[in-house]
């Protein structure tokens, strides 16, 4: 999307082959891109957290191949380079496909012509998926344009929550991908960006690149969304998830169930938008089936920022010694959820309606 | 109560009448008694939230113009003190409650008399609110013995918002006043605390307080509570409220609510602890009687806490130029309170209920 005028994916090769990325760690305050110009750099993006978001994990491990290629396109530096970039984020199931997909595409070809057809099946990985996330962008977008008709030219006031945005794809982005797409076709929307913490993606990541491509935001803390849906500011929830059950059930960033219990409470219609990837087909309850990752009290225990004279550092919220819990996500109940925005249409959040867009799941 | 087994309140006057605060500006981080010795300081004192929580400054104020009266007694020194203290804090109903109880009980009294009279009286307001917070603190501790009772013996786990405890009384305080109580009885309590963004009073003050006082308690982002409630780690929710209407709504720190839905959805009890002063008999609907603060966007912008070297200091979490919202408060439905705990026992929140207890108000 774009960043004050000009185009940018989260991840590109440019016409010599040098691999670019948004330094993420640097964001909101600082926009840096940086150059990777070898697998360990691409090994190092990961693991610090320079990109972040499942369907960019992949596309940079994929690019982390093509470059450690270029150093050594031997058939061992190729499974040298696959090991190092696995190791990199133990839990990202994104991370393992891209590289297995580098894997079977490479490692039968004759070392000479290693290295370029890497690149060539990264740049493959990466504009698959914004292939995906623009048809969610197309699918979603149409439901953000019939709210906006019944609303005869008022806006369309919008909630999300954490990042969904392109920051966490290569392009578009999953949740954001249909309020970028809606806003560049001429819907008058504005956003609602819960802050998110412990780790503050709404503040850090979505009220940035909301308003980086000049789409009106305004930033809230998690608590306050209730209140602005009992009062008639909000007319659509639309979110992300990391999972989704095969039954409708979503597990996402922390918080959302609260969201949708209040969305359901007033009348307001909740979306989540998700790439068929993030389908798990064999479960079928979310509550009892999609183990939640229980991160550091740390992130509990503080919040980094941008002191008075430029420094970004964490800084203490709760008296030293203060016990904290910290599980990363909540399982939003299929029966809370008005529909499922997938890349290949929109679908009631149940078993039928995921078996009528993907029938050879059947 | 007890600050690492010695016993404090937030506001007291020794036998040679030096009045003393607890410096809440400085916690979490330290514990500071600052002694008050003039109507200037104490004005300063609530101005700069030094003090806070509408008892508390009641009482802080009753106790300014005491010391006033040690610089000039005459009618209108009195006068004068109440007019500087009435304007610190424009919206604070308490404020004013006290410092009319004050100019009652002193102005027609001989000016050697007014003095001592109004130390006196301002002792008297602040041993009726510890007394008030007992009551409502017996009433509650019946609640959670129940509960306990019900779990033979394994740990009852309280969720709270924001600081309704004693730090915002004289002693005691409202929702933390029946743990407490229960606590200091045997029972087996562990709380769950809300970091109450954008302010964190719950990680400030909460979580500093129940441990002070030697209560099991982990803090936990605003965003957990939902997904703790689905899996089965909380029995009860215990908050405050700043308004109550006459049909039972509740006005209290922003979140509430969703706390609230999320306890409806998995059928946990939501009790709300109030003194009696807090009702707005006049009021029937929550939602359209009851005005929400609109306080500043730089808490939703910045968060306050520690650095590594100890400075105290706000950063920011959003990019500069972030438009934010902030809503310092919510409404709950009484049909989302399982009962209101009041001073005067524990009824239904309803107007049926609320008048069993008040009959002199039918």
């Amino acid at each position: 999307m774009k960043v004050h005028g000009t185009h940018y994916r989260t991840i590109w090769a440019d016409d010599r082959e040098r691999v670019h990325i948004i330094d993420q760690r640097r964001l909101p305050h600082e926009f840096v891109v940086l150059e990777l110009k070898s697998l360990a750099d691409a090994a190092e993006a990961i693991r610090d957290m320079a990109v972040r978001g499942a369907p960019l994990i992949g596309a940079t491990a994929a690019f982390g191949v093509a470059l450690g290629l270029s150093a050594d396109p031997s058939e061992a530096g190729l499974r040298r380079a696959v090991a190092a970039l696995e190791e990199t984020r133990p839990t990202a199931v994104n991370l393992r496909w891209a590289l297995n997909r580098m894997l079977n595409a490479l490692v039968s070809l004759p070392r000479d012509l290693r290295r370029a057809a890497a690149f060539a099946k990264a740049r493959e990985i990466a504009d698959e998926d914004v292939a995906m996330c623009r048809r969610i962008a197309r699918h979603g977008a149409d439901l953000i344009f019939e709210l906006a008709d019944s609303r005869q030219g008022a806006r369309v006031n919008i909630l999300t929550h954490c990042n969904a945005g392109w920051l966490a794809t290569v392009d578009w982005g999953t949740a954001l991908a249909p309020i970028y797409h809606a806003f560049d076709d001429g819907a008058a929307i504005h956003v609602w960006v819960d802050e998110t913490r412990p780790r503050s993606q709404g503040a850090a990541l979505t009220a940035w690149e909301l308003q980086a491509h000049g789409i009106p935001c305004t930033l809230i803390t998690d608590n306050a969304g209730g209140h602005l849906m009992q009062r008639g500011m909000v007319d659509m929830c639309l979110v992300g998830t990391d999972r989704t059950t095969a039954t409708g059930d979503v597990a996402n960033k922390i918080g959302t169930y609260l969201k949708a219990l209040a969305a359901r409470d007033n009348g307001i219609p909740f979306y989540v938008a998700l790439p068929h990837s993030t389908i798990d087909w064999n479960a079928t309850d979310g509550l009892r089936e999609i183990p939640i990752e229980e991160r550091s009290p740390v992130e509990v225990l503080t919040v980094t920022g941008r002191t008075a004279d430029g420094a970004i550092v964490p800084v203490d919220v709760a008296p030293s010694g203060t016990r904290a819990a910290n599980p990363a996500f909540d399982v939003t109940p299929a029966r809370l959820v008005s529909a499922l925005i997938t890349d290949r249409g929109v679908c009631p959040a149940s078993r039928d309606g995921l078996l009528s867009l993907f029938p050879e799941r059947a």
